[in-house]
């Protein structure tokens, strides 16, 4: 199923995409796409639903997030190799973690806001991985069981709020309308294979980031694994799995990033496509 | 005021603590303490009460975290002079901030787990700020304006999980249990200068920490202003603004962390005190 959040900011509805992509209206079934749904059970109990017996909703709705009430919104840091040989850093021995504040999240095809005081604000096309069954002390080969599917997030950052304000990166990456997700929940069952998704970012057109899920340097399993014996994951929590190359940041012979007006395509094979127009914070 | 929440853990009750120091009953009037309810306007209704006409709750209940649906639990870090130099740290140029996972959060005198392969959990008095009027792009000498309130953080962390797994200081902050918060949420009305309230924290009747929070490198009022740069602040999000001297990372002659059994009995001059036995996951 690709499950949906859609209408104004605020006031969504659950919703999924049929087969001929149309949105059909979950309502009558239940009240949010968010943790309290996301079990192997709820998901089931929705898909055994005829999508044609759903109210069908006009296009050109608005999305929201596709999932709702996130606890954490974590994220795994320099985890592609190609990326992290992009940046001149170290390959990590475990998987870095920083927090992106839940504030930060908006719809895929919302306005990316540049704060104030920012001249380094960049891009990074993720796999979204939303989990669907509260886990702890996990090992790698049961981890995906508690997924309950995937998403876009396009893990929007500051270079220099996050490198050059002695704090740590989270301060760049938690800035208002940085953390677009979606369009889709994808639940687990229709991706084959989450480590071999082609993924694609461009600005203005032009193709910045190019990438595939087989080159992260921690799997989305080991990554849950990894988080799980920190914390217990909850139902609703988002783990963003790291970027590929292409970042502003690594671009020669200097750095690009946004300004007001660019556009941003932040696309994943199978779990839809977001569109961005940057706006600039008064 | 002094707001509460007591009760069985995830049925806590809205309370307020009388002038005996007995639990009145708010459920008539509010849901839950959250931010839904913190702004002035609806902290001045619940003022305008008379406490002795709400139910009486006998003593010898539990207290859940005095603020519940936290969006950001926010932590500023190295933020005493003294404390910085007792992890031989350099003053940081602006406030240090690491996110630690709201799904920490417990009750004042909840246990706290050691996670498994931990060898090295300590202990950190703080005070804790909670927002009630969201805010962004605010000026220090407006900061304050959008308080609702203070209160006790024990910003339990673990110094390995910190600091020696290739991530950002929020692997270390974040385990289950690592964030009482309470008892009381003391309305700012009720607290004459947040800059000057003696804390410590004793290990089984110890004393460990001293402190105040007039050594405070970044104010309160900065930490807010800084922070507000960067994101908007919610209703209900919490800033635990640093700890003063006497971790177990800076004793001598070496480190000594928490262990099964151990009792921390944790203060600060009007926001009330929090006492957890620490246990061991298994």
């Amino acid at each position: 199923m690709k499950l949906v959040r859609y209408g104004e900011i605020g006031s969504e509805k659950p919703g999924l995409i049929d087969d001929e992509g149309k949105i059909r209206d979950l309502s009558a079934h239940i009240d949010d796409i968010n943790g309290h749904m996301l079990s192997d059970a709820s998901l089931a109990r929705l898909r055994s639903l005829d999508p044609a017996s759903l109210p069908l909703i006009e296009d050109d709705q608005r999305f929201g997030a596709c999932v709702n009430g996130v606890g954490k919104f974590m994220c795994i840091g320099l985890n592609y190799s190609d990326h992290a040989a992009e940046t001149g850093a170290e390959i990590p021995a475990h998987p870095i973690l920083f927090m992106k504040a839940t504030s930060a999240i908006t719809g895929p095809d919302d306005k990316v806001m540049i704060p104030r005081n920012s001249q380094a604000t960049d891009w990074e096309v993720e796999l979204g991985v939303v989990i669907g069954t509260a886990c702890k002390y996990v090992t790698p080969d049961q981890a995906l069981d508690y997924v309950a599917g995937y998403c876009v997030v396009n893990d929007v950052s500051e270079r220099d709020f996050q490198a050059k304000l002695t704090g740590q990166w989270t301060k760049g990456k938690s800035c208002d309308t940085f953390g677009p997700i979606g369009p889709w929940l994808v639940t687990r069952d229709e991706i084959d294979d989450p480590q071999n998704l082609d993924m694609t970012l461009d600005v203005n057109g032009e193709r910045r980031q190019t990438g595939n899920t087989k080159t992260m340097i921690f799997s989305i399993a080991e990554c849950i694994s990894h988080l799980s014996q920190l914390m217990t994951l909850h139902p609703g929590d988002v783990i963003s799995t790291g970027t590929p190359p292409g970042v502003g940041l690594g671009m020669k012979p200097e750095p690009v990033y946004l300004k007001e007006g660019d556009v941003m395509d932040v696309w994943i094979d199978g779990l839809g496509q977001q569109r961005q127009t940057v706006g600039q914070d008064a």
